[in-house]
């Protein structure tokens, strides 16, 4: 009888406000992970499923502006726990890594310090929703307000979370740096200021314990 | 310095399995109470807002059968914590009533009873979205699942939940039952296998205790 033992995969999630650049550094995350043999999948949140991509469009749709906190959040955590039961756990079961551009800590950010919705009540839904789940790293791309909107602006038309004030996005910055500050271990604090050379080697280093450590 | 003192109008949901004849129920008991002089919100979940519609597309869509239990019933409580916050509490507190077709019972008999999800999980979804609003009476309209199923089949194609097998509508058919028995002062137990005229007059006697209750 033969035994087969998969190494379960990693878990990788980025981080980060409007413009801190989470698409270019995934993109270079990707290639220097497939380029050392993992096997990868790259997703999102809101998103990475049906009901995902459904909730996203809801969430960001400029013209839904009646939408209250309540729905936003249960709508966040009904395309999350899709998408961990449907994707992200089947893949890490498989010993694939997941690199997923936002998750829970967004909600925290977004749904918790940007709209007031109290800490508590989004824990309740993190713990009825993602089976606890955690990333074993999380990269927070982290950026003064300013710079990030000034380079968001040039994106065209601004979208529903896109178009809140300066002072949701201090309060979605300060949620994410408080959270990297309480659980060092598990966050890479990366200065989103430098370059994109410099950004990707902040974050390959972030990862390279997780890669040192799943080598056979 | 004048006072005006409006009395909160009240909440009547409809509930019941596949062909349990609501929507015609819900048109006539419309008519009766609009007679009697009665402003009226009517209205449905999933549905009743955008989001809402959007929810309905979403859980009823018989291509996504890959939705998980846990992912519905967040999205029925998202839907239902927009409806509770944009309709139905602003019209119960302006005096008007509120007639809609499924709530909250509607969660327990189809995801609980159903697909099995605990009634705990449930309840702390109810919890955290509904703000403890609970109808005024309750109509549920009861049929043995072969009766029910044989007059929906007429309707044409199957919607994703309507492809459910005949335990699944005798699982809900069970938790209705089960929730009327434990809460007879909500519920009006109404047998739907009567005649139309028969079931609405049932359910006007079920609802008149509230209209002789608001009459000033």
């Amino acid at each position: 009888m033969s035994v087969t033992s998969i190494q379960r995969g990693r878990f990788i999630t980025l981080e980060g406000g409007e413009g801190a650049g989470k698409t270019t550094l995934l993109r270079g995350l990707e290639a220097h992970l497939r380029s050392h043999g993992i096997d990868l999948v790259v997703t999102r949140e809101p998103g990475g499923t049906e009901v995902g991509e459904a909730v996203r469009a809801l969430v960001l749709d400029a013209a839904n502006n009646a939408l209250c906190a309540e729905a936003e959040l249960l709508l966040m955590f009904a395309s999350r726990a899709q998408h961990v039961r449907q994707v992200i756990e089947p893949a890490l079961a498989a010993g694939r890594w997941v690199l997923c551009d936002r998750f829970t800590d967004a909600s925290y950010a977004y749904q918790g310090g940007g709209r007031g919705q109290p800490v508590e009540r989004i824990a309740e839904l993190e713990r009825w929703a993602a089976e606890g789940l955690r990333p074993d790293v999380t990269l927070l791309l982290d950026l003064p307000v300013s710079d990030g909107r000034a380079r968001a602006a040039g994106r065209g038309e601004a979208d529903r979370i896109e178009a809140e004030a300066d002072a949701f996005f201090e309060r979605v910055r300060d949620t994410y740096r408080s959270r990297a500050a309480h659980e060092p271990s598990r966050f890479r604090l990366l200065d989103a200021t430098a370059s994109k050379g410099e950004v990707l080697a902040q974050a390959v280093a972030g990862v390279s314990g997780l890669i040192a450590g799943s080598a056979r």
